[in-house]
């Protein structure tokens, strides 16, 4: 089904761009490859932006709703009690806010239960047992019962792994590498590190190691575990695999140092059951004069099983539906379609993703906006849009620019809107500041009382300007390119 | 004295604007008075810049540095001992780091103390005392023994006041008007409000009031009051004064909607001392080329005598000392001074500012940059910069952007430095994001753990990078005109 789609949607596409082709050209895109073109002019929207954003600070709703959420389900992972808890609190409250078209939109999730044992000690001959704090990765096969008992040796990367491969058998890998505390982007500290806990257990599995033992991904020094997720594949072996604070990591660290012969002893308990059935939530406000285009917003519902997921992805949920509250509260109705849509399972799985694509790929989707950046102050949009929609979103940006949100720049969009980058869907993704995100991010340090209520409702604002202006316009936002099936994520 | 400094002052002025008359002009200023100017080209500084910014997270200072400070001297209200420890502190630091010149600059300032009784009760009949949260504010005289009871009016503006004046007379007056939650300048905000914490005394007592009790200056709806300055003057009488938490606000409005009759009951046993010694602490980075020119930095070394002034302004005193050693600790020494400067007694009299006024006026100043917004992540940078300079200032601070800096703007330098724009020195005001600092501003919440060690070591690089460029670059930022007597502040 999906050949003759795409063909229906490369000529909405193209007759997007040939509607828009006889203006002049921008100022800032003049070297862009796009139609000629006017540039967008958002002022006729700015009294009712402002009102947004007034609206957000003064009667808005954000913090109330997040406290809502952590209340009833503060912890979701895909298949857990929580989680079904979520999806119906999602859509009762999208129900009270007056959306249309609300719906559980099913799918299969995977199903990780994290057990109740999760036990790292030192095992130093001169004292007893020292336990260090961890939390298994999500995924992870459990140990034997009475866990395992075995040395380790402590790796900085992939390639030192390699040099010390005849080091491996029979023994931990401990993944030492700190996220880079000398990066400004907090999120690529984070890229830059993440690899030993997505792939740890994998690599050190197939050299013949009986456990991965990975640092924290996090800037702080505290004693705070953050889990998060872990791949396996067909081939090697399902080693067990648990996050050690960063506290921790510096005690093995320095016990290895001391006596490189050092026994450690380590015991999960998790397991994974089969696949559950849950659901995305979607609710709209159907646009008044094209109703078929959708301007997407959302974030993930799901969340991991410690803290109450306030900023991963709480905080996204709450914009979405804030977001749309505004707008609905104002008595507007844009032109197209706003289709709020909180993904279920973006942390272990994407399964809600893939549903959604599989669902609506074949729909005209003008903009698909994702919050999956916490509820911190807002600093921008980062967004793969080509020149021209650059440059229209850079100028209705500039509405919302007094809520912090100052920046419209090219960059990543979100997971969950990922694959529809396939169809030329301009992808977007809120960018709030980003300094203490990983202090809270996968832990149990991730709660309500860390989400600022004046921030998170700024987020919303400018995420309710945002789409409104482009759900509103009378020209619809230039698709980007399809891309090249090699370029496709 | 002061006027034939001022000459020399417009003589070097003049001929700073001489040495920078035979370029062309920027395209960002094309109508400005000033002359044509080649644009300021910061790319030489950029190696040096990004070295400051990476090193102020890899191997800062700033969080140790305020640690230190709210520690050593977590309570230092001008006069007090807290004060005298905090100038200790700050001038063996100076020493330490490696600072050249370090002094004190002595300056009287006045002694005011707290005391140990803060009383506000609701006397209902039908039940015990109900007591509400308040402090002094500061400088308010004190009730007699026992305290005063009376009935109160609320009101919300002084125009409200003075409409009821005749019902004024030996009640207390409850200025209760909230900071507008829809601003989205939080300053603003204080500053649209602030008025009933510094004059109401005043204007109450004229009209024959017992006692001012004003809703505290933050947007959060807590039980922490919030001091701060307030004035008397020789001509009306002074009565006592008081910040209700604002939960209490909310509560005593309430108690007086139901019963306007309403006893309170009232006593404070503050007190002003005669004035005390105290000093400014400054130190220095000489000017290899240009000693005599000089680049303030600072921020105030006073605080309010609760919580332990960790945002204010013990973040801005660090945020200048670091800012200095991070440019020694790379073997930097620019071509002008550096002159760190930590101002005692913002407060409450700013004596300190009028003291280095008086001291140094006739110095040639290229800029004056203060930090007293707090410890929260960079924004940026508002300035009185004439265009030319304000452009020039921009150039640079695209270069500390990577912190989050991203902005210069016109606005605002300081409160300490403020009388040198009657010198035509160029002020700058550090822009942290503004959204959490009335939550903790002059409260018991103001501690060091509201302080995020990424977000207050990105402000001191930002400063650095911004200090270090303005002292280095060849050509002196032209300074502004030096305004007529009737727009001095």
């Amino acid at each position: 089904m999906q050949r003759p789609l795409l063909v229906v949607f490369l000529v909405l596409a193209i007759g997007g761009a040939c509607q828009t082709s006889t203006h002049t050209p921008p100022p800032a895109a003049g070297n862009s490859p796009v139609a000629a073109h006017t540039p967008f002019d958002p002022e006729p929207w700015r009294d009712e932006v402002n009102g947004l954003l007034r609206d957000a600070l003064v009667a808005g709703r954000s913090y109330e709703l997040l406290s809502e959420l952590c209340r009833v389900a503060p912890l979701r992972l895909s298949g857990s009690v929580g989680a079904e808890h979520a999806v119906a609190w999602a859509r009762d409250t999208m129900l009270a806010l007056g959306l249309e078209n609300v719906r559980l939109e099913a799918c299969m999730v995977p199903h990780w239960e994290r057990g109740s044992i999760e036990r790292l000690e030192l095992l130093d001959e001169s004292s007893a047992p020292a336990p260090l704090r961890i939390l298994a990765l999500g995924g992870s096969v459990a140990t034997p019962v009475g866990g395992i008992s075995a040395g380790a040796i402590e790796v900085r990367s992939f390639e030192e792994l390699e040099q010390r491969a005849d080091e491996v058998r029979g023994k931990f890998v401990f993944f030492n590498r700190p996220m880079d505390p000398g990066q400004h982007d907090c999120f690529a500290a984070y890229g830059g590190a993440v690899d030993q806990r997505s792939a740890g257990a994998l690599r050190a599995g197939e050299l013949g190691a009986v456990g991965a033992l990975v640092r924290s991904m996090t800037q702080r020094l505290d004693d705070s575990p953050h889990t998060g997720a872990m791949n396996y594949d067909e081939q090697r072996p399902r080693i067990p695999a648990a996050a050690l604070s960063t506290l921790a990591a510096e005690r093995l660290s320095a016990a290895l140092a001391a006596d490189p012969a050092l026994q450690l002893q380590f015991e999960l308990d998790c397991r994974t059951l089969p696949d559950a059935p849950s659901a995305n939530v979607v609710g709209e406000i159907v646009g008044r004069e094209a109703p078929q285009e959708i301007v997407l917003v959302g974030g993930h519902l799901d969340a991991w099983d410690v803290g109450h997921g306030a900023h991963d992805d709480g905080a996204g949920c709450v914009h979405a539906l804030e977001a749309a509250r505004l707008i609905l509260a104002r008595g507007l109705r844009p032109r197209r379609t706003i289709r709020v849509v909180l993904f279920m399972n973006e942390e272990n799985g994407t399964r809600g993703a893939r549903a959604y694509f599989a669902a609506h790929a074949h729909e005209p989707h003008v903009l698909a906006l994702e919050s999956d950046a916490g509820g911190f102050t807002p600093r921008g949009f980062s967004t793969d849009a080509a020149p021209e929609s650059l440059a229209t979103l850079q100028r209705i940006g500039a509405l919302v620019a007094p809520t912090g949100a100052e920046r419209v720049f090219p960059g990543w969009g979100g997971v969950d809107i990922g694959p529809l980058a396939a169809r030329g869907v301009v992808l977007m993704g809120y960018r709030p500041d980003d300094e203490r995100y990983f202090d809270h991010h996968h832990s149990e340090r991730d709660t309500l009382d860390q989400v600022h209520p004046r921030e998170l409702a700024n987020g919303a604002a400018a995420i309710a300007g945002m789409i409104y202006v482009v759900a509103d316009a009378p020209e619809r936002l230039p698709a980007n390119p399809i891309p090249a099936p090699a370029q496709r994520r």
